[in-house]
């Protein structure tokens, strides 16, 4: 295939020689790859992207390749296309010499699911957590007024129904697409969706209805474009609540770990024990203790 | 480039003379495209979306790709790579005739949150659906063997608790990063998740027990990797089960479509008429005609 575009091919390519020492992460979705190994005796680390189709090439595209038959049925088929390589590019990515914490940066950890009953939770799930004691000091430094105090969006100060509203760090707040906001509740002893109880739907409807207000107002998003919902296990245990742009898939926003406040209210409303029961399905990484407290158990 | 797979290229693609009408859609992040336009004078929708880097070719594709220099910076520098056509394919799905319904369906749309109590199912959705009579044929087609028998993986044939197995269309196969199975039920009975009661129970344990047993004997993938659920609402009123590697962010899999089997049955083992009563949350489009029917009730 004749390559169009402007520049040269290297004579020496400098992934030829790669040796692969061990995939460090791959998403079939972005369609990319992450690799660890050597190039001459250095440690290297090379990133395989496929590039995103352009609409600009694509009739050249079509026209230009060749089609395998997969599948067939009714007006569906399926085809396997070969394109011209200058049409379907690779973006390739090297860092040599690569460092241990290039390494690890680029390292995707292992996740397995982990069913919870009640009683795994309060004979392995509290105990390690407790002994953990994860600090929350960031986190009542920000319902102090401490810290973060001029990133509040609202505050319903009332110590049982209460919360702070506040953007998530990793929404820059400069478009609504990505909208992504967290509400702290100001009671300390709720650390998570498992301590929940139908005492505490006020609590769960006042975060629902004035959050949703407030972001109307302030972002002119309805209820209608947000997802509100509570992660299991959080990744800290001290209760909040998720609200971000429906049109946004936000880390986390899965169903394996993910819980709708509307499904949790309802819930509650129906069983005050439901969460204290419930055996409850979460991800958890290879480097997370709690999976080895669950292996150890041989819960895994 | 020579081509190392089975089946040979079709002299003539069924793609080489399409016109291109619009784009309905497209995804950078996901490297794939959703193209209207016409094939000899027909309606069609072809959708190419680039495969997955597979590592079982991956020394391969490094050795035999050329690389075009972009960027040099301390250790890091990046590359255009050429790769030979058969490790570098682009999945093809053609539609043909299309009709209006697909057209709409691949094309990005505005997409909503609609809350459905239980009577809201039966005043408005349950009449819209039976009204539209979607058809189910090809369901139908693949159960009775008239189309993709060869590609069922297991099959329980029992009237009441059995089902088949096969990839869903979005997966190739090639790895197991992005695999995706559909378990689709004999019964023709139990249109979605509002219908189930405990008296499927029998069926839906049957779907996970068998689906997992076989999913790990056949790909080596245990349950721990393994994202089982259904949706609601479906794109089909025929019941059917999705598996996906928990590795997989697959379309589809976050909390507000999603419902984990493990926690359908377990809500049914504690309230046969829970997805009877129960509010349920889901997204909608703006074209699609459910969503008029909320709004025209005064729900939205």
């Amino acid at each position: 295939n004749e390559c169009k575009d402007t520049g040269e091919f290297l004579s020496e390519s400098p992934v030829s020689g790669f040796e692969i020492t061990r995939i460090l992460r791959d998403s079939a979705r972005e369609k990319n790859i992450f690799i660890h190994g050597k190039v001459k005796d250095q440690d290297a680390v090379v990133i395989l992207e496929k590039t995103p189709i352009r609409q600009d090439t694509l009739t050249e595209l079509l026209k230009s390749s060749e089609l395998k038959l997969e599948m067939r049925n009714d007006v569906y088929s399926t085809y396997q296309l070969h394109a011209p390589a200058h049409l379907n590019q690779i973006k390739t990515t090297v860092v040599c010499p690569a460092t241990e914490k290039h390494v690890k940066k680029y390292l995707r950890q292992e996740i397995f699911l982990v069913e919870e009953s009640g009683e795994d939770y309060r004979s392995i799930t509290l105990p390690y957590i407790s002994k953990q004691s994860f600090s929350v000091q960031w986190v009542y430094n920000i319902l102090e007024k401490k810290a973060e105090a001029d990133r509040i969006i609202c505050e319903d100060p009332d110590p049982d129904t209460g919360f702070v509203l506040l953007p998530d760090f990793k929404w820059d707040q400069k478009q609504n697409e990505d909208l992504y906001l967290i509400a702290i509740v100001h009671r300390r002893d709720i650390k998570s969706l498992r301590d929940l109880t139908s005492e505490h739907l006020p609590l769960l409807t006042n975060i629902r209805n004035k959050g949703e207000d407030t972001i109307q107002k302030r972002y002119s998003v309805p209820s209608s474009k947000l997802r509100v919902y509570l992660h299991y296990q959080p990744s800290y245990y001290h209760l909040h609540i998720h609200f971000t742009s429906l049109d946004y898939e936000a880390p986390g926003c899965g169903v394996e770990r993910a819980h709708l406040l509307s499904d949790v209210i309802q819930n509650l409303q129906a069983d005050s024990s439901y969460y204290h029961n419930r055996i409850m399905t979460f991800p958890l990484r290879t480097d997370d203790g709690l999976l080895l407290e669950f292996k150890d158990a041989g819960k895994l």
